[in-house]
């Protein structure tokens, strides 16, 4: 566990009851508590027991505080993606984000396939300290958007798509070849991953290194 | 051999020696002759023998005639790619098409990481019948572009890029998944099969069906 | 959207209730829907509370008016395939183009083990202006039509086989590979990618470029 | 060894000396020997000292003594392959089955782009006792014949392509996916295998079973 | 259809009624049928309206008459396996073998882990015209059967295994690398196929070439 | 080209004149350029003409003037490697990151399998802004070094090793599966996509976004 | 079956009447038994029947008798993981050792990324006569293990994470690249064989060889 | 470096200069010194200098004193492999085990098409504290001794084949899915890890844990 963040559990595969008592424990320790890939009904279940955890439907994700103390910062994290189906996933970064004390602006619906819905947006993100790329099928909103901005970027495959998307293999060789600089890749629908990686970034910029 | 059309041989693998037979056979039958994959040091070597051959040297193919009888048509293919190390596939597709009788109009400068180059020429690239899209890593011009016009478009990845562009895997899978819809793909590498595509569509535009 | 188009909705993944939302938006707008990846089940749903719809069993289409306005044209797509299991993705296609105002002709008994079949029907496919080729296992169909046509061939791998053929990989490689020229593929099983990319082409027939 | 057959030898990564080292050595034993993959350069060296070898150029095969003592079949084995770049591979095989006392029937120029070519030899293929075909690229070849033919097929994939071909893997996987029944596959390239699988057959049908 | 054999209908992914609809029109044509693929369920379900019908339990198949009108064979084809989990798939190619008139020896528990139970029976199954060799997980036993005799082995891998067997590519590439000369192979879980293509070579080893 | 930064060229595949092309074309401009994958036989050519350019041998780069204007941070970033094979891909990493203006410490033999090495410098590596981890073989140290800090981690697989490494693909797949949080990932031997993501998010560290 | 072991049951894809069958034949035969892979409803149906069984409920093995009955070792079999999903696998291999009589301390906390947590045991680790490391997403454990020992470790990639870790791949190739000597790798999941491989090494140390 | 041991250094990508420099450093501290991986014309140069230095040709190693101090053991590894192409990883793998005091007994011409050759020693090689198997190909040989002998099995699978051994993968999950238990696996080609591995294990044999 790092200084100042929750303890983060890997919901998937977990009973409601595995998953409780887990989080008995963490509540007795004092440490706040993040439950990622929590699916709906799982999530019920849990909070028949516990009302004062909250769930965050399209995140998946159950949590208990956590919201960091340290007083809000003026930057924000950029989460892109094209749409419904890479919504859980871009929810999962967002929240996380969110949890650990980072402001984080959403661009929801900015698919290559319509450029100019993602152009309209260009200043804003690259007014970010970071972006979260999220995309699967073909997974090219990750080079656009690198080469749109000077920030990071965090690239976040999906498995979203059928056939040759080989369960997000596409997206990710596409991130990885990205021929736009500043882009580095986390693990296919690994939202958490993008999130805390940009959680990371964030607080530097907050910081400063001297 | 397609009626009109000019043989076709592909020259990799074979010496200078085996080109210059089928070519002498085919010159005596009458047919125009156009031979791929061929590189400089082999085509020096034929052309002090065939003065008359044509070497199209990015392109890497050598043509006798073969240039279509037909009327010049109006339309015209767009041909676009990243730059410089997509060129000889970019290059191959481009001259296979005005072999073959099309107009063929070359964006090569547009590659997704500076989308505004693209941009600068959306007009002019929807007006064509037909695009070509050649590129390799992460192949994302593909998308991009399809997203741009309403004519059909060929995407041709290449095998440009290193480590995890898995020899034009990447861009493969990439252009297969494209998002957006009027996209088809032809093999790694085949500017010869992307031109020759774009040609048959570009001539049903001449014809028209009714 | 393109103009003069319905709008796609990718059924797959998505409830009853999503699928209803999205539609009920776009008949507000004014807008033609088509709905594509809907099972029996879930159509019969849909249908209850939506009798003006049609539904198109075996292409598991849902549409709502989206017969182009256009007056009809003499050409039409030639789609062919083997048999019983590449039917869905045949028929995915052929719904399609039908849907966009194209005419069809189907051949769906024309695998290559029997290509006496194939051959009966050679005029008339060879009479269309494009023809999209649906096959899984081996995918050798496409090549086979490659080389008795002398129009475009948009091949359509399919997931339809055991073993090594590993989901559709074999057939799309074989595609990929095809050692006829003027054959370009899309994704595995993506029956309304080959109907839309034959669809663009086969109005490109019908306008002439010059 | 097989009784009655020659010792094989692989010469592919052995020397000139290596390979007339085991030569010597087999000769003194009385074996007649045959030595594959030989290219035309360690052949020429070893002539020099071993005139009395026969040297198979196409096939790449060095051979002394090795046709088979048995009195000569009616029956041939049918060997096919599309053209050029399969003929080392459809030689090997060839070769292979004449010294080891079969007949053998080449088809040589029958790949499927241009159906009509098979088909004009369709019965005297059929005649066979069983075919051997060779392709690279998309093998579809194997399919078809399979489809043709009521005796067994033994299809031999080759690296024959680029890209996508993956160096045979492309045409390994069509052959493995056959709709045709009584097609059975041997190693990418083994030309040797393929020519020995049929002979064990060949032989077969010329002793009977009961 | 091959003369003088039964139709074949792949019953996986096709419901009990979608069978009965083939089965009957066939056997108004007066053709024998043989069903792959039925489990024990839809087979009950069949078997209630067609008591008419065999079923193979292991095997996993229905046949209606199709017992090869010839007279029996005294050569016979040798079938092997390891056990228990490969036993579907050597039933298959056993049963069809039967069901096209072939004489079958099963040598059913006979792993290369304990070699001297495969060596015991080593000349009974040399005895054979043809061996059909079933294995999964590393696929070892066609090349020590490949070793032992001197007939054609047909290699069957089959999906049996966990983790690095890959669904059957473990087995398939043993086989297709077999260092033994006379191994073809089929594709993987294929006992159809592998039964098949020793019946057309046992039917060789009956009729003679010369 | 991202303002203040220098122009960069990917030299493998380019001759030595067509780098020196490119080059004067820049100096023109008034741009620093630096030019990564150049060898040392092309770097002595081009030496030979450009006196005034700095080689650095083993990150293979050259590099005309490109140090940062701006003042010197006191931040810095840490990059490790496990020794002798992985050092260019590594010192790609690091002369990027100087030559873009930022300080770099390395630690160059700290290798998994001696973690004691690695833990000696622990302190000194987690006092860094952001780290990058370079490795080849089974690429474990990212993880491990995620493990001990708590800035952001950017890890270079690399191509070392032989047989199942896979040219970089096992070290990928580790460091993209990584256990622990905070780290991502660039393509196989982007040395420069390493230290290049490094410096944008050192920068970020000595900025701040509030 | 070994001298002096068990007989060794693989339960998956069995039914409870199917082992109990086998079971019943090996009792009679005086044969003590050992059924891996025994999910617990299985597991339960059995114990109704046969109360003198007991079943390991984490390692899913359902054992009769099988202590060995040799004295007891004064040496140790050290089993590692890093945690929860990794279990299974884990106690697979630590009951089968003990079960064949081996004594085993048991690592179950000490992944890569808290690497003191596995440092804090070095010395007892090492104490062992051979370590069995079971690791899943990257495997990095296996290698950061062999660097601390001086005896044989053997290596059991598991099938738990997600995307990237192709179930089991990513950790295969991490541990069949380590830059440790001294690790062996057994197949994805496969705790049995971990287990088993650990007994013969273990059984060594207990006898000598001179 | 493990205490007795000599360092071990991998040759392979290394200059005769850079191996000289890091050897007559190591002799300097005292150590003994194993070159793994020299061809035959490094190992010349070296010599010239060296003249010390020992030089085990098929096996590619250069050793300098490094034969283990220990008295020598009654105990012996058995070291097997099929033939030619396998000798210089068995040779690898044999030359490690001597160096390092371990007695070492080579079988090595007991391919798995010839059982008998291998059967013929079954005793011998039983009587071994542990084998080292070394196959490319198909690689079964280590399953079929996995089954013949009571200790530990390591195999090493080589790139030795071509087509669908892909370079040693074959082999690889051959061994990794063995039938037989009590076989672990390590690299592709990796000679020197078997014989490490295999000495650690003889070792044990040696000392006894109680
Ligand atoms: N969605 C997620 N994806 C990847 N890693 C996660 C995710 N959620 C939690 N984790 C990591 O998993 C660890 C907990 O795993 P576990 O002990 O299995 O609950 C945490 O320390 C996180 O680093
Ligand atoms: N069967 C299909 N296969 C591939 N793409 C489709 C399919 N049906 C619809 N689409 C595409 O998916 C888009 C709608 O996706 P969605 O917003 O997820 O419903 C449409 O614009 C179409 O381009
Ligand atoms: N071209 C070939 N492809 C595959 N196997 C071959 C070939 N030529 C010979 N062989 C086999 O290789 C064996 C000899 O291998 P070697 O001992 O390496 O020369 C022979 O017994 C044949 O079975
Ligand atoms: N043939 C080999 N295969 C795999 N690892 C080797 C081999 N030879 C040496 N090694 C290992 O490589 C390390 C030395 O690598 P290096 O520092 O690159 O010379 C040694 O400690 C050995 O563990
Ligand atoms: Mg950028
Ligand atoms: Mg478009
Ligand atoms: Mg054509
Ligand atoms: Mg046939
Ligand atoms: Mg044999
Ligand atoms: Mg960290
Ligand atoms: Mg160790
Ligand atoms: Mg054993």
């Amino acid at each position: 566990k790092r200084q100042g963040f929750p303890e983060f559990i890997f919901g998937e595969g977990k009973t409601p009851e595995q998953i409780m008592a887990i989080f008995e424990a963490m509540q007795k320790r004092g440490d706040d508590v993040v439950v990622t890939r929590v699916d709906k009904e799982k999530a019920a279940e849990i909070l028949v027991k516990h009302p004062e955890v909250t769930y965050h439907e399209t995140a998946r994700i159950l949590s208990w505080k956590a919201v960091d103390s340290q007083e809000k910062r003026t930057g924000y994290i950029a989460i892109l993606c094209a749409g419904t189906s890479d919504l859980p996933v871009a929810e999962e970064a967002a929240v996380i984000a969110e949890l650990l004390g980072s402001n984080v602006r959403r661009f929801y619906d900015v698919g290559v396939a319509g450029i100019h819905r993602l152009l309209d947006h260009a200043e804003e993100i690259q007014g970010a300290t970071v972006s979260v790329v999220v995309a699967g099928m073909e997974g090219a909103l990750a080079s656009v958007v690198g080469g749109l901005v000077s920030h990071p970027v965090i690239a976040v495959p999906t498995s979203v798509g059928y056939g040759a998307s080989f369960n997000g293999v596409s997206a990710l060789l596409t991130m990885l070849n990205s021929c736009a600089s500043g882009v580095s890749v986390v693990n296919i629908d690994n939202g958490f991953g993008g999130g805390y990686q940009a959680v990371l970034i964030d607080r530097l910029a907050g910081k400063g290194s001297d």
